[in-house]
């Protein structure tokens, strides 16, 4: 018998700042660079391709002491029951007794600690003094992307949301983020940031220092030749093999890091390009992580193009997690149960 | 947002009968043997070799609607921290919009549900007339592989329970089952039914109609020249790379059928001899499932030796869990959160 919190989305809402979550994720990089972890390997299954799935990401933190894993479902039907068509649950157990320590729900963590990644992309690898963001892809990720960046990158004065199916959905984020960013986030935005939604692509990766992709793309959404020298790609979409939203020739003449080499290499950004022999394993520098440890160099020089490529590991759901179940004890939020 | 209920041990313990549970794990047999399951690839990590490790078993019963996976953990330290070494969590997912409907302990159901299916393999496998049951292994999944098989098989006169290791615990086990089965598990156990721990396992064997072996043993402990003509093997020890409870040759003599083909060769008692050239792929009958639904046959004489080589799979741990929550459900047990 062991006692577990349980905590639903709301709650996880509350308790998680996303200056916390950054920190978190920035920890679980640094400790996977060293080799404190391990992410186990993933299992995937397609109910009704195309339409419905699941997939279970599991993996150990030494140093936090924590192991677990996260069940993402995703039924497209849900959509006619009014139900959420992505559901999430993560299970947090002791690393010192295997007992569940907290069940939590998985879609807030996904989100928040997926805006951590692809900002810390950022922050590692593109031009400090990089001005103009463009978010492609205007779903539910892309909220916390913007949010994380704006905060990691203090000098971006306008946010550019691109979508390339619903352009609708550009407009709504455009209109209601900068409510969204002060009210849920509690961030101070300031006046002359322009939040902008855009329909011509081409022109906004013309004018982009940083860019960063949340889609479920199959094929290149941005081409090469609309890059300018220095950009920085956080490729975040891409998670599931034949999943693509660059150009692989934006990516042979990157400069590459990744989240999980394995991992990336099967599911991430990089999967097509390696299989069509556009790029190399030898051209992935390192993880994200080697670059916080300041064991591999990032950005070379401000002409560069740099793609950080984040498939998302189990790593970062269950310190997100520990985190939120941490700070639920102290101000007694959630269920206990004894389980 | 969805209603999930949780149940602790406790709760599984008193909504769960014998008879219900043999009757569920029956059923997922069958389901299996048609085709109309999916068992996911076993996820299992060591995180300190021989004293600490988990798994994570997954899959999906269609005709149940229901997916999810169970994680066990087994950390041999906790036994210093007064805390249980096993500990389990299961999680029950809707099959048709893959959102969670349960969290259960898995200790019990894990114990329960593998009595029923050492069980079943003696009802399918056994001599109808058989007396004499032998358990070879005195610990927690013993008491269920008693309970069940005295329901399933109401000729067995006489119990003999050996340790290997333990030989006190067999004493222990032979002293209190009686009082076991009838004030837990509800049984009528006629007055004629002996229960005898024993010490000279050859001696034992060679008296047995039925053996039901549950050790985590890495060597055999029943020799081949032991066995009598008829008897029948349930194995349910070995469940991991390297574990072997019988002789291979009984193997390379007896009827052999498993309960997932794929997972018996990797980790169940046929691994070892397969890996010896005992056996043969080809040896391998069919699943348990498969005399169930009248599609192979099982036993086919009265000197065949048989073996059911079982593994155990989440479908078990998922529609034993269902079950569970059905009755929860009914009589208004566990907790309820909105997840």
């Amino acid at each position: 018998m062991s006692n577990v919190r349980i905590l639903n989305a709301e709650e996880t809402k509350k308790l998680l700042s996303m200056s916390d979550v950054i920190h978190t994720v920035e920890q679980v990089y640094s400790e996977k660079a060293k080799g404190d972890t391990v992410v186990f390997p993933l299992v995937f299954h397609e109910f009704d391709p195309g339409h419905a799935d699941m997939d279970i990401k599991s993996g150990w933190v030494k140093g936090a002491d924590v192991f677990g894993l996260k069940l993402v479902a995703w039924f497209e039907g849900n959509k006619q029951k009014n139900l959420p068509m992505l559901s999430g649950t993560i299970l947090v157990c002791d690393g010192s007794t295997g007992q569940p320590v907290g069940i939590l729900d998985g879609a807030y963590i996904t989100g928040i600690r997926t805006g951590a990644a692809g900002a810390l992309g950022a922050k590692y690898l593109a031009r400090p003094e990089s001005e103009n963001l463009l978010i492609v892809g205007a779903g539910h990720v892309a909220t916390f992307q913007i949010a994380a960046t704006l905060m990691l990158m203090p000098k971006i004065k306008k946010v550019r949301i691109y979508d390339p199916i619903v352009s609708e959905g550009a407009k709504q984020m455009a209109d209601s983020i900068r409510e969204t960013l002060v009210h849920d986030f509690k961030m101070t935005i300031a006046e002359d940031i322009v939040f902008e939604a855009v329909e011509d692509v081409q022109e906004a990766t013309k004018k982009s220092d940083v860019v960063i992709t949340v889609t479920p793309a199959k094929s290149p959404i941005i081409l090469k030749e609309w890059v300018k020298p220095g950009t920085h790609f956080s490729c975040i979409g891409a998670d599931m093999e034949g999943k693509q939203e660059i150009d692989g020739t934006i990516l042979s003449a990157a400069r590459i890091f990744v989240d999980d080499v394995a991992q990336n290499c099967n599911v991430g950004e990089i999967e097509l390009p390696l299989k069509d022999g556009l790029i190399s394993k030898k051209d992935i520098i390192g993880e994200l992580g080697h670059i916080i440890n300041g064991v591999a160099v990032g950005r070379e020089n401000d002409e560069q193009i740099t793609v950080y490529d984040a498939t998302g590991t189990a790593l970062l759901d269950l310190l997100t997690g520990k985190l939120a179940l941490d700070m639920a004890e102290k101000q007694n939020v959630g269920v206990c149960v004894t389980l």
